[in-house]
């Protein structure tokens, strides 16, 4: 469907930052557990912080729902929870598409996308290319798995209702719950202070080596120190159960790490202070082997 | 996944113009014939076409490409329809993403999004908005059903491997050739003769009425011949095998008119010259009853 107008006011060299994507798998544990509106959250949030990693702010939004038959109030449920996520940040939800797909989804099966259009001042774009050994390496917590690391999720820990419903004790909450928490949004408390950070990279599919690789310069690597933060409960649930080795824990998920931030040791000391949350997780060396990414 | 960026340069007041949509159900016949590229092209030419009807240009596009298990092949020749079809138009292909969703798509079934955005300067925008009585609807051939219609055309006409391979004397090819002949993209011609145009209705779901009543003003109708022009024997044979009405027809099919040009009476003469294949097929009158679009 025909999306909406925007009109540009104000900026002198916008460049355009466009992102397009789902929520995986998550999907089918909000369907069981009957949580669409926090797909919608999912989806926007990812989205935001995917540009973010640019220094864009979004400027609007359109999704794509497609169910095997439309049933008005999950469509609602999805769309009051992309809405509200949108009007967080000041993003407008200028347009979408709702489909009716017979015979391709099945049951309460849909699919959920979403694209954002953000923008940033050419002079402002954050690419990670002015990072230098003797960086600081800042993690802001994540709020659960945020979107990725599902289809290992579901296959190690089970996807079924009664298993979701299942209170553990070392989660202080349900299982659905743990799994089912809103990927954060990190544009809030980031945007004020983008012009102290040199790279900052989004914890998804990939997780540490992948996403971290991708802003940093040929001549460094990221060495992290893994035990300089408390890994939540619901990943040493999944490494437990799964005998997942540490290696693949760290390229699956963002392991209570959900946006990693490069800075010159002055400025994340300021950094440290404007955000809280913040910790030093590693630093910046010069790179010595192949790997860009170190966990230690 | 993260998009691209896209540098803006040299407009004045840019409206940004964006639209997200899928193929619909037209991508189960793609899939049964194994014409996946087509699919890709479709999606592109759709999505060019609604943002032309403000006027805008193409800027980029992304994909977002869902499968059960993900195909390298299939995705290649999926990828390869949009990447050609954005090429013709001086589209860039900025970003995409395949997911892979085990347990949401069965088989060879995919799901196909696209999202568009393109730019108008906001004095040039189109909106229907200076319609008069009087001014004249010239009608752009469809290259077929383009991408709508087709849960009805499947449901009337079968949609089985051996249907899809018979030749119909009728249609001169075979039903799968004629329901999968790829979206004909109107940019190309139009956007050169924009100037001369008031009002452009993309024929898609909702037909005539829907579409062309969505760019009129209050006051006016649009009264539409339908014997101007000749409606291709694939839209006859779905009506008699299915022994549909004639209005039903028209809300749902394009009936061989893909885009609907509205222009004062000298500039339609103008257009005419331009754009051999425009033919004229009703007339703009002031509006007597409460049908802003009347088939005669």
């Amino acid at each position: 469907m025909f999306g909406g107008l925007y009109e540009l006011q104000g900026y002198k060299n916008p460049v355009l930052v466009s992102s397009m994507d789902g929520v995986g798998t998550k999907l089918k544990l909000a369907v069981t557990m009957d949580s669409l509106s926090s797909a919608g959250i999912d989806i926007v949030n990812h989205s935001v912080n995917d540009i973010l990693t640019c220094g864009a702010a979004p400027l609007f939004f359109l999704d794509y729902i497609a169910m095997g038959k439309l049933i008005p109030e999950k469509v609602r449920d999805i769309v009051k929870g992309v809405s509200s996520a949108c009007q967080a940040v000041g993003c407008s939800l200028i347009g979408g598409e709702t489909a009716e797909m017979p015979g391709l989804y099945s049951g309460d099966d849909f699919d959920l996308v979403g694209t954002i259009v953000g923008i940033v001042e050419k002079d402002k774009i954050i690419n990670g290319q002015s990072i230098l050994a003797g960086d600081v390496v800042l993690g802001l917590p994540s709020s659960g798995l945020h979107t990725n690391g599902y289809s290992l999720a579901r296959k190690v820990l089970g996807e079924s209702k009664d298993r979701l419903e299942k209170k553990y004790t070392q989660l202080g909450q349900t299982l659905g719950e743990a799994l089912l928490t809103p990927h954060r949004c990190y544009y809030k408390e980031l945007y004020p202070v983008l012009h102290l950070i040199k790279g900052l990279a989004h914890i998804t599919g990939g997780g540490f080596p992948g996403n971290i690789s991708r802003i940093l310069p040929q001549n460094v690597s990221a060495v992290i120190d893994t035990g300089t933060w408390d890994v939540p409960p619901i990943f040493s649930l999944i490494q437990n159960q799964g005998e997942i080795d540490k290696e693949e824990m760290y390229r699956v998920f963002n392991m209570g790490i959900g946006m990693v931030i490069i800075a010159s040791a002055e400025n994340a000391s300021m950094l440290k202070k404007e955000l809280p949350e913040a910790k030093q997780i590693g630093i910046i060396a010069l790179r010595l082997d192949k790997d860009s990414v170190i966990l230690k």
